[in-house]
């Protein structure tokens, strides 16, 4: 699109919001969800086809020590199966808003049967779990491209089925730590202070979480810093379900689809895939506002608010999930309502 | 229900959710709604059945004044036809959701074709429009009394017909001046702080609007506090749409239905009706934050926060329908999503 057709269609967008039977503004965010919607698929009358989410779930090394996880790294694996069979949270917001779910293995550390499972989880496993990040690097270098490749295939796949709405969500013990530590690389807030709860440690062990990640922080910090890009920072810190996201983001913002972001995980992939595409943002709409601590400054430095704040920390993209159906309406009161003129309703003097 | 019933139906509610296949307390708030909703049907396994949203819409005499309103009166009556025809926001919304809607004539000033309309519309028309109040008291106490009884009816007639989640909207151009006198007549806060820009009147007309407001409190001010009941309040500052939502609410929780409450001027309804029954607040989930100014100091007083705030300033029940997927997927999780045990997925060491 040309500045001239954009400058143009954004007014006929704005046009179009602000002669529906309302007042003015006062569908509030909904307002500016149906303006970006419109500007991302280049209308004044924009659709949302085949609205998907993908999982994306792998191990962490640093799970396999405990030293930062309450649940055990085999939880990963059972929650991925837990999907598989739609007794998940994420199944059942899914099933509700008729968003279709597709679970990807990007690196759990089992083998799933693939004669049970078929064409519910899509194999692209790049390994059984990461590399533990306080003695080794997370990932080689090809691991994270591969991982990135595969992401934004499962991405160019689903668009070419006919989805032009996507989010993804991620599961993966130990992967608030990974996150973390990504989110102190790219915005320089320490890494204490990027470290939260995850699934739920007590004061103490959110010390040793903190004490632990400030280490492999400092293990990582100089060949990060000699060559700061996202590939660089996943390599170090991994992890597997993170650096497909990161290449799913990519793949999303180039086909101009309507990008859903969840929560502190996922948010992470989008700091990495951000260093790549500058423009990534004009594609998201940001869901909602995780319950872990270091989401709100991660959102704050992305200067972005998201339309939720439910107290939500789960993953699982639950919460693109429940923001879906904002985002329904926002192109739906675009779509369907009527105008001033059409309706025979008087504006204000 | 006795209070050991009550106590062992509370705890069974929190060990279901607790042991759903989620870290402790991941789901935020909709633990909270799924909580609210089992123990208001007084069951671990509630359901939602044909929600609804009523939309009660009147005229107030101070709106032909134009002092306090930038739309004409008669956008009261268009808009009406406008929700007959299925053009309006609530429309779009309700139509998404699955939510049945119905439309009530409590007092518009102007006679809707009933063969045009016939059940689309329910005529339950106490008057043309409210008297001014800055002249009169805007209603007797019969017609405050017959309009709450009709709003109640309203509620009996759907639950009748199984309906148990039931969301209140409204229309009436000048609305939210009752609202604010409402409003400050039961929580003490001067009524200037309670006066708002409804549909979007500028600087001057809400300085305008909050010189006549204040007038009109001081008027009335002796024969309110003499007698400071609901049907006191109604009688001095209207209007009939409030009232009739009034009557509603003491219905939908008397019958004990899940309530949605929605904005600015349905929240001044609801603590008119909480003055009559103090456990009301018990069925209620607030749904949205208005951008309308009083909404957050009333929301305050009654120490809630809403769902959502997504700067909606719209009425008509728009922030109930937006918000009710959500309360959707607390149900649903609470009845779909696999416990620990029946996934076999591990718990927190």
């Amino acid at each position: 699109m040309s500045v001239k057709t954009m400058v143009s269609l954004s007014q006929q967008l704005q046009h179009q919001i602000d002669n529906k039977t309302k007042p003015l503004g006062a569908l509030g965010r909904l307002e500016e969800l149906a303006h970006q919607i419109g500007m991302i698929q280049g209308t004044t009358h924009p659709q949302l086809n085949r609205p998907h989410i993908v999982v994306f779930a792998a191990d962490h090394g640093i799970a396999a020590t405990g030293l930062v996880n309450p649940y055990p790294q085999s939880v990963t694996a059972q929650m991925v199966l837990n999907f598989i069979t739609g007794g998940a949270a994420i199944n059942v917001f899914c099933r509700q808003h008729s968003i279709g779910l597709t679970v990807v293995d990007a690196g759990v550390n089992f083998d799933f049967d693939k004669q049970l499972f078929g064409d519910k989880l899509l194999s692209r496993k790049i390994g059984y779990g990461t590399k533990n990040y306080l003695s080794d690097e997370a990932m080689t270098r090809e691991e994270a491209q591969q991982a990135m490749a595969a992401g934004a295939a499962v991405v160019a796949d689903l668009a070419a089925q006919g989805c032009n709405c996507i989010g993804f969500g991620e599961m993966g013990i130990g992967n608030t730590s990974s996150a973390a530590l990504i989110m102190s690389c790219i915005t320089g807030i320490p890494v204490e202070d990027c470290t939260g709860r995850g699934t739920g440690v007590d004061d103490q062990r959110l010390e040793k979480k903190k004490t632990v990640l400030k280490e492999a922080f400092r293990k990582h910090l100089s060949s990060v810093t000699a060559n700061p890009g996202a590939l660089t920072i996943l390599q170090h810190f991994g992890g597997f379900e993170i650096a497909m996201m990161t290449g799913a983001y990519l793949k999303a913002a180039e086909l101009k689809m309507v990008i859903l972001v969840d929560g502190f995980i996922t948010t992470a992939a989008l700091l990495l895939a951000r260093l790549i595409n500058g423009q990534l943002l004009d594609y998201c709409i940001f869901c909602h506002t995780s319950g872990e601590a270091g989401h709100v400054r991660m959102l704050e430095y992305l200067g972005v608010e998201p339309l939720l704040q439910l107290h939500m920390r789960l993953g699982e993209g639950s919460g693109a999930a429940m923001a879906f159906p904002l985002v329904q309406s926002a192109v739906g009161f675009l779509r369907e309502m009527a105008s001033f003129d059409s309706a025979g309703v008087s504006k204000s003097e």
